[in-house]
């Protein structure tokens, strides 16, 4: 049995390797927008999310299942799965600021579903009350082992966060039971949607108990064999049509390849099984090349909500699903502490600020399941989605997001071998054994980030500093793996001052995405830019720019409705009106009319829709 | 009662209005991509298609609901309807060239719908075996009125072909127990696929049963009051977010929308309600400048096979369905007897030869669904409709396209107050009354079309030509409605001839045209080109066109594998290769690397994916 590792209080704590993350206590986040972000999550998100367990049904589903209230089950078959997202994002937030309220949440909830659970540890609302007969029979899309997941997710949660041992109780009893199914039952069922996987290696870590990993381990193995019946969505849907070494590509739908691959990193991690982290990495690296947007959102098929073919990258029809920025975070979260590469913090970095953020307005009570690159006039048949709403009849979203932002504070630096390393820029405080390490910073409105030690063990480590992707002209060299390392016999009161380059750039798309061609991006430090219709002068569907267009920073305070931000102007040309008459293909002109000269105004892709609904474009066409 | 028409042996025949179609038999179509169709729809897909009745459940559920047979209801609940459509194609081809065994597959075929025929008349063989406590209660996607109307229309083929009237008899029942519950009965369900409004129409023109018209208006009327329950796709799916006559853009499930815009334009040319016709005009125009592929084909999008946004026009993902190419050019043959202008000639025209004809390969033994604009390489989530297959699960498309290449003639020429209008040109002969007009043209690999008269009355008449809208320099000057007038007492013997422009064209995008910014296209005459890998020397993805590219015509007699054909190669460029690392977007660069000359080599549209299955796209990168 391995020597369990229960002091990190965070949602990731593997049990071998050099990197350890920190725990959400070890990092205090004070201010910026991450700390906004959490802010919000606390204050609006959060209460909001929990007042919905009652009145989406999920409360009430178990307490049917329980045979305790009545009425019809309400929702989808995954609805248990809202419940336990929002049991973790209330463990997390916990543990990050305690709240009476947020203990008592958790043990009612816990209470609840101990009394549904059944003797045997089975536990799912839908499938106890609905269909009692068809438990495991239809796993194709079923979500049982995904609902399981999340229970599971949601205990360690409360676990680490000292928020009680009852939900994990009930867990373990279902954890047991799925390995009596699965593992020493020798039923080779896989749920059609991977989740269970990570989290199993997850309670694995925590309980030390091994049958938990090596269900993981036998899941993930099985996939690809055609053990999952075809729910109509074809095998690609479920990442079963090939084992998962084999599949050099990342295919059907997004957030499931992305759990899934999270989960194969899991089990790297604890069986060091080579031949998992390989071929995960070769389908990051095809994915990041040919099957990620620029925000990196992931995802670019509403139809299967599926990644799509590669260089298949819509911007105005890119799904995007928030939960797949989430699932992605997760991966390459994985993926960091497996390999030490920057390239994977990078990623979250994009991800955090841009497909992440963007899912969740300023005042933290609206979201969007999917996030595209664009936004036309006068929506129709993308009405529903086009805009943030409060909920969702499938609400996987919301809550996931809470989740994420209550535990941050975890995703911001490692310790190791190699001294402590900052992945993530936040103004604050960090904490690793002797060290305590003060962070101040207007990042990402500005580039420089002030260090100032403040306990120090007194001999010599190495604080490593990611050195960005995007930032061409640090002062400092970064190593083989993108980390700048400064190693010294720190003493309190040290300070390094890290300065990245805030240029804003014009960033163009490789040839191969057809669906960008002849347009360019605004880029400034890790943000994403956009052009909505609320800051311009004239209309964004006329506005072009020339491929040297010059661009000028404009910092506000607190721009109406967004809050602080710093906004780009941009040398533009307003393109004469175009006709709508007829077929819109008419014979090749050489040189179309000119425009005239007028400022386009940028603002952050993760503040767009928070004034009015117009239109929006992170692609903007080249003169 | 109306003094109906029974010598129109086509599928329209409408009891008003100047204009009248001609029948199958009066346009002898002989030769020319049209013929060909038409060799081979016989020699092919017909006996393919009457094979697939028994293999694809659609006969054996019949006999179920008979009584007749055993084993599961097949398919689809909309399974019925392939026969009906399957019928159609019969019997129009036996009015076009008659063999004896389309006949008793007609009638055997009939005397299997009686026998399964409720005696109420209701007739749908999966409600009457697998839901019969259903039937009626749930059509919003029941397709039981959908399923009738197909019915009707092969009963109508039957009856006009002189095939037989059994079928006419069990279609008189079932429309007699529509209007019975429908009509007189009160009841106001509309089902969610529409069809049955323009196939009662044409049942009322055969038959003179005013109600079936009244019908007809009613369930277009009561369309868009939310009567149709939701499946889960939303009202705009079924079009019944606003009342015809409001809704000012096609949306949702594109044939859908395509056969109501048929049975509206119906509707007002046996009642004369002229906002009837100015709502779909509207409709059209706005379809045509904002929703419309460069085929002419209709969809946007695989979520839904809907319309989308306007201008969302993407060339990989265009769904733009067989049955979609069909239905557009039945709505827009309705227009041009309502109207007379050339504008909806030149739609039918581009459908025809590009969206319609590329549904079919060569040896019409294999079919397209879906018909996008570009094919990747290495298709992987695209894989099932990426290429011509033999049947589908669900196969609606194979018999529609059968049934629109039995009855082409039908759409060549009109009649009525103008004279003779010429629409599409093909050769052959065309008769009128006391006109027999002879074609010759090599059309569409050549602009010259010889007209000799063989017969004529004696008396003036004006012989109208339609100059299509891409023929920029011909010597006709054509009148406000489009059309050429050439009035002369024409004798036998005389000729004229029209020369239209053939010289092939680059085109461009509408700049609203996100998806195809930077991409131009090649056509000549009425035919759309694409790139297919089969004819390069480069890597199609590697080619680039100058916006002044020189292109050459190169005819082949028979390339092998497609045919006739006229190629046309253009001085392209060859890209350097651009390597897959790391994200798709970069710092903007102002010059990109330059590439080197070489041919690259066009294949009309339509003949395409008749050799290998490698990459093709029709709009083509700008240096």
């Amino acid at each position: 049995m391995p020597d369990f590792d229960d002091h990190v209080r965070g949602p990731l704590a593997p049990l071998t390797g050099v990197r350890r993350p920190l725990g959400i206590t070890d990092v205090e986040i004070d201010g910026g927008p991450l700390g906004r972000w959490q802010k919000i999550n606390r204050e609006a998100s959060i209460a909001l999310g929990i007042e919905q367990m009652e009145r989406s049904g999920a409360v009430p589903n178990l307490r049917l299942a329980a045979g305790e209230g009545s009425g019809p089950f309400q929702g989808y078959r995954f609805q248990d799965s809202d419940l336990y997202k929002q049991l973790e994002a209330v463990a997390w937030e916990h543990c990050r600021l305690p709240d009476e309220s947020y203990p008592a949440f958790v043990a009612e909830s816990a209470a609840l579903l101990g009394r549904a659970q059944r003797a045997d540890g089975y536990l799912n609302s839908h499938y106890q009350v609905v269909k009692p007969d068809k438990i495991f029979t239809e796993l194709e899309y079923s979500h049982e082992m995904y609902c399981a997941g999340h229970l599971f997710q949601a205990a360690v949660a409360s676990a680490r966060a000292g928020v009680g041992d009852e939900l994990l109780a009930v867990a373990r009893r279902f954890a047991d039971h799925l390995v009596e199914v699965f593992l020493t039952g020798g039923d080779d069922g896989i749920d059609g949607h991977a989740e269970v996987e990570t989290a199993l290696v997850e309670l694995y870590r925590l309980t030390g108990e091994r049958a938990y990993l090596e269900l993981a381990g036998k899941l993930i193995d099985n996939r690809g064999k055609g053990l999952i019946a075809d729910s109509g969505m074809g095998s690609l849907y479920a990442q079963d049509h090939l084992p998962v070494r084999e599949a050099g590509t990342a295919v059907g739908h997004a957030v499931r390849q992305l759990y899934l691959e999270a989960g194969i990193v899991d089990v790297y991690l604890e069986t060091g099984d080579e031949s998992l982290l390989e071929c995960s990495v070769r389908r990051w690296e095809d994915m990041v090349a040919t099957k990620t947007s620029i925000t990196g959102g992931h995802g670019s098929r509403h139809d299967g909500e599926a990644f799509g073919e590669r260089y298949e990258l819509p911007p105005d029809r890119a799904y995007n699903e928030s939960c797949a920025a989430i699932a992605s975070i997760h991966w390459n979260w994985r993926l960091l502490l497996a390999t030490g590469q920057s390239r994977y913090a990078d990623l979250i970095e994009r991800t955090l600020y841009n497909a992440f953020a963007a899912s969740t307005s300023a005042d933290g009570l609206r979201f969007f399941y999917v996030n595209p690159l664009q936004r036309r006039a006068d929506l129709i048949e993308d009405a529903y989605l086009g805009r943030r709403r409060e909920w969702f009849a499938c609400a996987c979203c919301p809550p996931n997001i809470m989740r994420l932002v209550s535990s941050l504070g975890h995703y911001v630096a490692t310790t190791g071998g190699e001294g402590l390393s900052v992945h993530q820029y936040v103004p604050g405080v960090i904490r690793s054994g002797e060290i305590t390490l003060a962070v101040e910073t207007e990042y990402p409105w500005d580039g420089r980030v002030l260090f100032t030690v403040q306990d120090a063990p007194g001999t010599e480590w190495t604080l490593r500093l990611r050195v960005p992707a995007w930032s061409s002209s640090t002062e400092l060299t970064p190593d083989a793996s993108g980390y700048a390392e400064i190693r010294r016999a720190w003493r309190p009161g040290d300070t390094f001052t890290l300065d990245l380059d805030m240029s804003p750039r014009l960033v163009r798309p490789d040839r191969r995405i057809d669906a960008l061609r002849g347009a360019v991006a605004i880029e400034r430090g890790p943000l994403v830019y956009c052009l909505e219709q609320a800051d311009q002068s004239a209309d964004v569907e006329d506005l072009a720019l020339a491929p040297d267009a010059e661009l000028r920073v404009v910092p506000h305070d607190d721009l109406p409705g967004v809050g602080r931000t710093v906004l780009i102007e941009a040398d533009a040309v307003r393109l004469p009106a175009s006709p709508r008459d007829g077929l819109p293909y008419t014979a090749a002109v050489a040189d179309p009319p000119a425009g005239t000269p007028v400022i386009a105004t940028a603002v952050p892709y993760y503040q767009w829709d928070n004034r009015d609904g117009g239109v929006m474009r992170v692609w903007i066409p080249l003169v």
